[in-house]
């Protein structure tokens, strides 16, 4: 039966069906035991750089290749150079877990490979996408009117969402461009991320054209000193554009009182864009939805379940409630993609950046029906708890200090003994990481507050549990303490089962 | 033995790995099933706007649902409204294989689901991605010192490069903006993509900074209106930033002048980006190299392994013979991204938009493998020769015409009786187009040239044979003639195969 339609000669045709079957089949049955099993790998690469490249022949190859030789070639060249985002050891940056329904989605998205940049290209990508937003926006708390959009990264999302802002303080710079046009600012608080920067270069603001507002003790931005920027600006004759405030910033987590900063926002005129790419999610559960009060009133929000929704990256959400400025400020559409359906249907390619877009609807809709809305909360409400715990921890150690309050699921610590300068504390702080690190066993990253380093340990992994945190927190108190007892790097997986 | 790493309570975990395992394997044989069948589903969707949403439940489920429930759905309600770019007569804008090796590729991607931001985060997804586009480099014939980075569309690649074009023109705007500067301009063909205007008017230059070129009959950039351009701007006190040369253009895929364009912008010393989106993958055929003569000279080159190269949607290519130019427009380090190996290594988070980078290069990689140069030129030749035998049937047909030459693999006609006025020609392609369209048998796509109204035919797809052609055709003579006789669409692939 198969077989019958495929008219075209071997060398000119797709991978054979039996052949996809019998190489999709080893494939999921080996991602079942990774995942299964990830705690067995080094979750940090052990590698040196250019280790990987130097294993790799200098050019493709001429003629094709069995598979076996590809999956072979995946497991001992590729697989050793891969961080394993999906360890519960993973605490680095924001950790994420990609999730089983997520991978599953990302499958069919791949198998299906339409392209969702007018209706008619997939109405099911363009409709998916328009009503799994929408399920979000009601699970998030946020208002009907708010309409969104499904793009790759926050880093998108924002630029997309300030170019609007830009089109609103400057309605001719769509055409003209902004030469001539007074000098404009972007406000954020220093704690903000650096998309925000890059959004500002990128639109042509330049970097002064996002000021930095001074944050509390606690990384929040202080609205009277957004206030006073945005009076001291317009005094000076530069042309407000848009306030940026971020739910959960990069560093420690923090939530910026969004509520204050619309009022000012409001006061001004200006679009109030919302970031919160990592905490967002965590809007869905009621105990921590004050951290979110005001951005009901924002002109936009972005946020990343790819982040801590469970959902494989790429997949960040744009929601705003000025889609027709959205698209007023990027809107092109070339005769070739003018369709009878123009008028009563959504073209997604006119809310961003990218004209070719992913059905990465499908793995979201996945995610949100097989966890289910409460699934979702009970999860990170587990790792909020866990980082409850582990913050609780460094409280009580003597020697260790807190940078911020965990509001969500990241922990900002560092070591601190009283004998040390600042300066040696950093180094030491440094040298734990690293040292933590190349066990092979945690990954922490780091940041800097008010010129110091400190530790961050972030949890956002299915599979992290209380012993794993049990195990970091006694690397981190001996492997800093000392130069001996580092234990040795798992190996493999099967080394670590014996 | 599974299991016994598992200690975190079920309602707090990922799926099961007997789940994934069992589900993953039923996805695996479905996409089997269905790329070998997919012939049998209707190619345009056959949906009205708002059916598949009227379909789904308001609000997302409160309890998590079962994976036979959710894939039920997936089958009867978003089945259904699945535009398939799969099937063998979609020849719609530029037609696409994702390809098995690809489909895997995406599923290990989604599994490791690593963010190669900075080198650190994910060696493996760093130094794959900077090998398998060096592969690309060489198969293209593009000289040593090109480099590259891969993002998810030439939208994203274009405005990357513009940005890199506008740093060279304007070194002061990183820090100060476009403000107070000299009107500045991208100039493109007429016949550009729209992503070029959209990256002037997100750049801040404005859609009067992309000045459009006129195109010779054969629609590519005439170098000499070119230069008078450039000219005529420069004495008007406007600053030229960069020429887009486009190779292959959307709507006639059209190759302009690269060389002649390069000796311009090279005596101007302006940035040549060239955008070879559909047709760049070609150049790995000796004889279609012609077309790109001069590429090399290029600053930056854009083109997508997701048009032509069959890899899954999303997968673009930016090459650049000055990063250091690109960077310096872009990167920005902030402190928790920070890392020992920075200098030594490259953070592919430096060379475009998006902060956050799926694992792209391991579905090229795969491809690039199982096809081998030599299987992918023989696809790549095949698609051509398929396209100049529809170009052929065009020219013998009387009342019938091609609108240009034939370079690559999409053919651009229209029936054109010789009793009608050019705007009822116009209303009989568009007709006869819908009517083609609406059988689920074939769908085209059309475009608009010297104000009339073109069909488009693109080959792509890896299982389009001469058959799916002939009756193509079939069905344009018949349907576009007669009210009459419009065949039944396939209902499903069960249907057709009894």
């Amino acid at each position: 039966m198969a077989g019958t339609r495929r008219s075209e000669p071997p060398d000119v045709a797709d991978m054979p069906p039996e052949e996809f079957r019998e190489w999709g089949r080893a494939a999921v049955d080996w991602i079942a035991r990774y995942l299964d099993e990830v705690e067995g790998y080094p979750v940090l690469a052990q590698v040196r750089p250019g280790e990987l490249r130097a294993r790799l022949p200098e050019n493709a190859p001429e003629a094709g290749e069995s598979f076996t030789d590809i999956f072979r070639d995946f497991e001992t060249s590729i697989l050793p150079g891969v961080t394993h985002w999906n360890h519960p050891s993973f605490h680095g940056y924001f950790a994420v877990t990609g999730s089983g329904p997520g991978i599953l989605g990302e499958l069919f998205a791949a198998a299906l490979n339409v392209n969702a940049m007018v209706w008619r290209s997939s109405p099911a990508g363009t409709e998916l996408e328009e009503h799994v937003v929408d399920w979000l926006r009601v699970l998030l708390g946020l208002p009907d009117g708010f309409v969104g959009v499904i793009q790759d990264t926050a880093s998108s999302n924002s630029l997309t969402a300030l170019a609007a802002a830009r089109h609103r303080a400057y309605p001719e710079v769509r055409e003209k461009g902004l030469f001539a046009l007074p000098r404009g600012r972007i406000y954020a608080s220093e704690e903000a991320h650096s998309s925000i920067d890059k959004a500002g270069i990128m639109l042509g603001l330049g970097h002064e054209g996002v000021r930095k507002i001074g944050a509390d003790r606690e990384f929040r931005m202080e609205p009277a000193a957004l206030r006073a920027a945005i009076r001291e600006d317009l005094a000076a004759g530069i042309r407000p554009v848009a306030v940026v405030a971020t739910v959960g910033t990069t560093s420690t987590s923090s939530p910026d009182p969004v509520h204050d900063i619309w009022t000012i926002a409001k006061e001004f005129g200006l679009w109030l864009h919302v970031d919160a790419a990592y905490a967002g999610a965590s809007a869905m559960v009621p105990e921590l939805r004050r951290h979110f009060r005001g951005w009901e009133q924002a002109d936009s929000v972005v946020f990343n379940p790819h982040k801590w929704l469970f959902t494989p990256v790429d997949c960040s959400v744009l929601l705003t409630r000025s889609p027709e400025e959205v698209r007023g400020a990027l809107a092109l559409t070339p005769e070739y993609l003018r369709t009878r359906e123009a008028g009563v249907t959504t073209n997604l390619m006119d809310y961003g950046i990218a004209l070719g877009r992913r059905f990465r609807a499908l793995k979201l809709w996945f995610v949100l029906r097989y966890f289910g809305a409460e699934g979702i909360r009970d999860r990170i409400r587990h790792h909020v708890s866990l980082a409850q715990t582990f913050s609780s921890w460094v409280d009580e150690a003597p020697e260790w200090e807190r940078a911020a309050p965990v509001p969500f699921s990241t922990v900002v610590f560092r070591r601190a003994p009283s004998g040390l300068t600042g300066a040696e504390q950093d180094t030491l702080n440094l040298e734990t990481m690293e040292r933590v690190n190349a066990t092979g066993e945690v990954f922490l990253s780091h940041t800097r507050l008010h010129d110091r380093v400190w530790l961050r340990l972030s949890i956002g992994n299915l599979r992290t549990g209380r012993r794993h945190l049990e195990r970091t927190w006694h690397l981190l108190r001996t492997l800093g303490a000392e130069e001996e007892g580092i234990p040795t790097v798992a190996a493999s997986p099967d080394q670590r089962q014996s």
